[in-house]
């Protein structure tokens, strides 16, 4: 069994949507989510490039398929007889396709304006670097890059060429996320104390390693998250990173300090260069903490928020949905969205407009959260409580 | 503001029944919670003294009231008021009313059976002693004791004496409980990998120090949670031992190791013998992990175990009920009951058949949680993983 037998969307079809009500939601257009916008926008679109074709470029260019404010235009892989696919399931022309070596000729391609940089998340730098000296506008995914200095030299290079620099975080176009940050930051429930946040997916077999391996390769491409050169880290970089974005966005403050522990490891061949499992606490200065969970080991996808008087919480909360959210006063319930699409609006739109970004999106903001995953390596690796302060 | 203002029973009433069906749920009779019993007992009942006269007495009043197998028959209590109130109040016999002082004489008291004792952690030890000194069968609340060596000496002296010795584990009797148990023990839902447990009530007003402190005195009868010779410990020990319970029993093993970490500390005069928050995670022999916490300065009460093809979950799951769960097939419901009652109608049952009581709810059973608890403790003071084997 690998990552591909047991997908994440696999996982969500498999436990998300069969407890209860939320599998009767319908998927809401990407629209109903941009503020001030009631119909569908019928001006110019964002031509946009995917840069990596892995899983999540395919779950890039569904959003983009339902987008008002991007299309796909071009892709970008190492991969001649995938770019021949995508190029016909997505009618790519071929003058819009590009490979590794030949990308910076994008420069004087005027079909393209933006560049998405899906690949590994040690290859983020790289390629939003030259996306901007090519003069391309950028998103990068998330995490934004494997070190606080790549960050800080992306952001550079973004800001020298006047362009624009966004990190993928979706969760900041999803209603109930925009929801749970009103509840937090506004003190619906009054001041928040503790937050739980967890996301995991079981993504091998633990039980049999000798079975898990069978068909192991470090080296494969689909492994790319158990390199640690490629990855920067296991789920902390690529899961835990939500229980940190919705910790701070719910409380609208900086953890001062993390404690962090790494959990049991089942398959040591797998993971011998990142972690399988990690849990870390922050600590925020109005006095609230967050206590988190992520792994590739089992399967967790829940948010709790407790507060002075109430609690607000979502379950599932941090995936692609459907979530379903309850508070002390009842159900918590939103339509659920393609968030790749909103994600896409949200940002399309304001690049169109030759608008700024808002910081929760930004690569300053991108570098943030890679501060904090290496103060929770270095908590968990030494022990100690580390600062950030 | 000060405990009395918002006990947990006045938390559970705002936010425990209000969020949903829950609501509507009506408590069935404690008898139909014992296997095999589907009518009242109408036999002998164990007379039942109660030792100690705090809030939680009150509970097993009301439980004894309704109990199958027991009887509220005596008190003992250091406040002459109190006993004429509880006399009174319970139609208890001058003759079965006693105080710290003459206790002891309960020996030849043939009209009490059973010692409950449910004076502060640090007292247990005295009175299980005088108990079975006396030839009472003994109940002891939970924590067992504020030390190994206690709970080891309780053992022993209730062992010399021929005599009962059950810890107050109520959940062990509650039917949402003996499901988790067997959903986790009977692999249900393959294997459990993780589990995140967490019980704290806002036991006074952290945002205000000076407003809470108004009324503090911190020898106080009521204020004894927060002194460390009289409780042992913060809520660690009086709500985190439900997570480490049922961290236990729903996995069936011992923890091998725990890691620790105290969370902030708000209010500084009424923290400084006890923690106002912790969090702690065990890792358990078959690769499992625990992930807890516990605090007196926010509500939380959920229950969460993620497994190879599923989850369960509880939320609220640890308190007095009403409970709501769901797993990942669908709704987990059962009637809402008396714990209490049903706690002393398993354990009086036993004891009025002359047969051994289960392992959950031994002294032994007790022993254990307070080595861990106290492992917890090592853990967080010195930011190291202790091993329990």
């Amino acid at each position: 069994m690998n990552t591909k037998n047991l997908t994440r969307r696999l996982f969500i079809e498999k436990f998300g949507i069969t407890a209860g009500a939320a599998a009767t939601v319908i998927a809401a257009p990407s629209f109903l989510n941009i503020p001030g916008l009631k119909k569908p926008h019928d001006g110019r679109k964002l031509n946009v490039a995917l840069c990596g074709l892995g899983n999540y470029a395919e779950l890039l260019a569904e959003g983009l398929a339902v987008s008002q404010y991007c299309r796909l235009a071009g892709i970008v892989t190492g991969h001649p007889e995938k770019a021949q696919k995508w190029a016909k399931d997505y009618n790519i022309p071929q003058k819009n396709i590009y490979n590794y070596q030949n990308f910076d000729e994008i420069k004087t391609n005027k079909d393209i304006d933006l560049v998405y940089v899906v690949v590994p998340n040690g290859l983020h730098k790289e390629f939003v670097i030259r996306a901007a000296k090519a003069g391309k506008q950028v998103i990068t995914e998330k995490p934004m890059a494997t070190s606080v200095k790549d960050c800080e030299e992306m952001i550079k290079a973004c800001k020298d060429a006047g362009l624009y620099l966004a990190v993928g975080y979706r969760l900041h176009y999803e209603p109930t996320h925009l929801e749970i940050k009103r509840l937090g930051q506004e003190k619906v429930f009054g001041r928040v104390r503790l937050i739980e946040a967890g996301l995991g997916y079981q993504t091998f077999n633990i039980t049999n390693e000798a079975e898990d391996l069978k068909n192991f390769n470090k080296n494969d491409q689909g492994e790319w998250r158990l390199n640690k050169s490629l990855s920067g880290g296991g789920p902390l970089m690529d899961l835990g990173i939500y229980c940190i974005q919705s910790s701070r966005y719910v409380l609208g403050e900086e953890p001062i300090s993390v404690t962090a522990q790494f959990g049991p490891v089942h398959n040591k061949t797998r993971f011998s260069e990142v972690e399988e499992t990690i849990t870390w606490q922050m600590d925020f200065p109005g006095g609230a903490m967050s206590s988190c969970v992520t792994s590739y080991g089992f399967n967790i996808d829940r948010f709790y928020a407790s507060a002075d008087e109430g609690f607000f919480e979502l379950s599932p909360g941090l995936s692609y949905g459907p979530f379903r959210g309850k508070t002390s006063k009842g159900e918590l319930s939103f339509p659920t969205i393609n968030q790749q699409a909103a994600q896409l609006d949200g940002i399309g739109k304001l690049i169109l407009e030759n608008k700024p970004l808002p910081s929760h999106i930004t690569g300053e903001e991108g570098l943030k959260d890679v501060r904090i995953i290496y103060a929770i390596y270095e908590a968990a690796i030494t022990g100690r409580k580390i600062s950030l302060v």
